[in-house]
């Protein structure tokens, strides 16, 4: 009779060992000014499309038992090689009329971490980041330097003007008339956060930075701690949007610390820092996340994020505007 | 009668509201191998000298109600203007036989910062970072961008080789014919913080980073969250050592955040990042940091740090090795 209580209490666990380990993605293109009456259907379809194809590749590679760093790679790189977004092909323009891409990769196992600034000949800067990880001692590679050891570690380089699309260059006329950036142009970072069958989170980033932008000035992208961080002891997290104020509040890092220190559920940290901490502050921009667990968060102050989900039940999520449902897409219970 | 508790009450707290509102500084000029029997005398007591020169301009500096982000200037650029560190004057070589140097100021009340990261021309690259908080929309600049914005603001500029000494030259040939860093060359770093009399904290670092270094690598004293954090609400932190294990761990903003969230005491939250995540991960190097209650923690896992600081009670300590005393600093409350 006693052995009842133990049979029982084995057929409730039964399902969730035989499940599958969870697996989740999110990533982002960019956050702005981003609403309805800006864009035409067919360049909604555009964005809807691609932010579709890479979600879809990045969790079907996580099902299949890709490294979380793997699967940040391939997606950034497919997100890097369209012109929609502002990182690799399409980057927007410096002052200079040229093109200084940043990106970063982190491990939340080993908190492993590589990162490029103003590399100008790297077709893919997720690959730079992610040798620099690899096969150098160093976190940080800039400049020219950067570039040289890309060449060395044998990647694929471009000419500079690989990554000019006309509308970029358009951009930049009107940013050298004006003065003022335009907001397509102002937020196309892109970014992925997955959680992968290991139970190991990664994150990463990739930009062109801000068009115009001048004195070799570096954003939060490449910066781990501001634009990316992972840790399995909490969650993983890319940013896009004012890079300054993500740098100066340390949001990928913050987030992740509210997590493990706070106690709090990813989606609270993640609001609680975009929607309080970051916007009295005046700084426009978002976050996707992920933690240990599969949930996922999708937080911005701006009009828009281009977005896309799959949490750890599965549940998915491609979006752009602001009205759009249920965003923070949460497991069990994550509000 | 039922006066007297509240006269008594009055008198005890009388002689803390007339008490000069505390000051507190803390400085380091790198960490490493130091131990007795690699050091002359000489070399000890110059160390002595100008670390006790510093730490007592800037504790004057802030008795007589300088703002924080002066004080850091003004001291850090003292210690870039001596060779004995590895900042400003006295930089290290990089592979290519140049100086590329790192440095960044934070303020904790309103969190602005600047950062420059491979400045070759700045005579004092604090100022640099300053006029990039003051001057321009941006946190970080680098490379030769940085340089001329610094000569657009009129700072003090050198050739690249003002920065050079005998010294450092030796190192570099060693290196070059070895390939192993010097331990004297390893680890100069400069770093201040301060609690000034308004009650803000602030603090900066400046670097010529690692002897031999290559490919544009940025180390961890240029990076917000990384080498350099103030927040008034948690701490200022100014960080020293093997830059990439201090960009991975988010050292200086994790003790804050430490502060912050866990609500533990500066000291315990600096021992704890330094003495367990740090150590356990491999990396050396150490901190100085002050609250906003005047409580210095100077706390290092290699067998020395220069290192000064007068506390929030004006108890001064002045040291090198790791055996000497009580270099964790506390007010009232702080173990």
């Amino acid at each position: 009779m006693a052995r009842y209580p133990i049979v029982l209490l084995f057929c409730l666990l039964l399902p969730g060992v035989l499940q599958a380990a969870p697996v989740a993605i999110a990533l982002h293109g960019g956050a702005g000014t981003l609403t309805r009456d800006k864009m035409t259907t067919e360049q909604e379809l555009a964005y809807l499309q691609i932010l579709d194809t890479a979600v879809e590749l990045g969790h079907a590679r996580l099902q299949a038992g890709a490294r979380g760093a793997e699967v940040v790679r391939e997606v950034i790189r497919l997100m890097e090689d369209s012109p929609l977004f502002n990182a690799g092909f399409g980057a927007v323009f410096t002052w200079d009329g040229r093109h200084e891409l940043d990106a970063s990769i982190m491990l939340g196992e080993s908190l492993r971490a590589g990162a490029v600034a103003g590399v100008t000949r790297v077709k893919n800067p997720i690959e730079a980041a992610y040798a620099v990880m690899e096969a150098s001692p160093h976190v940080l590679l800039s400049g020219s330097g950067a570039d040289a050891f890309a060449e060395g570690q044998g990647l694929d380089l471009v000419d500079n003007q690989y990554f000019s699309t006309p509308e970029r260059t358009r951009a930049l006329e009107r940013y050298r008339a004006t003065q003022v950036e335009s907001e397509s142009a102002k937020f196309g970072t892109v970014g992925v956060v997955v959680l992968d069958a290991e139970g190991n989170l990664a994150a990463g980033t990739s930009t062109g930075g801000m068009t115009g932008k001048r004195w070799g000035r570096i954003g939060d992208s490449p910066l781990i701690g501001s634009g990316t961080y992972a840790d399995n002891s909490s969650c993983a997290v890319s940013a896009t949007g004012h890079g300054e104020f993500f740098i100066r509040w340390q949001v990928a890092s913050d987030i992740c610390a509210r997590v493990k220190y706070q106690k709090v559920y990813l989606q609270a940290a993640a609001t609680h820092v975009i929607h309080q901490e970051l916007t009295q502050a005046g700084g426009d921009g978002g976050v996707v996340a992920v933690d240990p667990r599969g949930n996922v968060a999708m937080v911005f102050n701006t009009e828009g994020m281009y977005r896309a989900s799959v949490n750890g039940v599965g549940e998915k999520v491609v979006a752009i505007f602001r009205d759009e449902p249920a965003t923070g897409s949460g497991v069990a219970d994550d509000g």
